[in-house]
């Protein structure tokens, strides 16, 4: 099973392309889908939707996995993240893969055990789960940590 | 000059394809795109994308106009509709039109010369000024309106 996890956002959406596969998890990609500042919203958008569609072209992921942001600081941010939720889903929906959405929560606990894990604690876990011994940048460790969320959860699913 | 003006919502995205040409208004197509209910939300935002795709191809709008919100009821729904403009803007985005954004009172206020008019006084006012004679749902009307106010100011724009 490879998934795409992704972690929305306009400045910078982190991806991550995990395996499961013969008890251990293989990092195909990851990294951070950056728009250039001087394009306008739209062109921005359009990037982010194109460079996801590249992504899932080249990695042939079967499922993607982002995280349901629940709440956001106001309305304005909400408005802005779900213009790139938006244009993440269409790239997804377009290539036929199957969504499944987590919560923060969840995705902290399945990375580190605890649910108010702070954004480097995700980062250490995630280089030393998935054994990557560079740099990552939090969006992109975000992203392997939804990939690796529902990876696990899909593990706990077959084994029931 | 053609305009595609949009009103974009989940339930129901409104259009309307509006020209200006030899001194009138000459309203090639409008209505609402519904996605099915049943339908997950990738697929629903896939279905708008796809449909505003086409009413480009068919119509050769030169550009684009959409309402800007800048509030929503509440973080939630700023979500959702965030979501449904991401998938607009990637469809104005990827077939090169220019996107345009107007306020809530600036649309009212060309449409009727009132910024707090109600939806049906919009409604009554560009069934009147564009002169069609069947019912017309409120959100085709609100994005006319809106396809409406931005054909003015590039009128206004021009005579200055």
């Amino acid at each position: 099973m490879r998934v795409l996890g992704l972690d929305p956002s306009l400045r910078s959406t982190g991806y991550g392309v995990l395996e499961f596969n013969e008890n251990r998890y293989v990092v195909h990609a990851f990294g951070t889908i950056k728009p250039r500042r001087a394009d306008e919203l739209p062109a921005k958008l359009l990037g982010i939707k194109a460079a996801i569609d590249e992504l899932i072209a080249r990695h042939a992921p079967e499922e993607a996995a982002v995280e349901n942001p629940f709440y956001a600081r106001n309305i304005k941010t909400a408005l802005i993240l779900g213009q790139v939720r938006g244009a993440a889903l269409v790239a997804i929906a377009g290539r036929g893969l199957p969504l499944y959405e987590y919560s923060p929560l969840e995705i902290k606990k399945a990375v580190t055990g605890y649910g108010q894990a702070e954004k480097d604690q995700v980062n250490t876990m995630v280089r030393t789960l998935l054994g990557i011994e560079e740099a990552v940048e939090e969006d992109a460790s975000d992203a392997l940590a939804c990939a690796f969320c529902h990876l696990n959860t899909r593990l706990f699913q077959k084994l029931l």
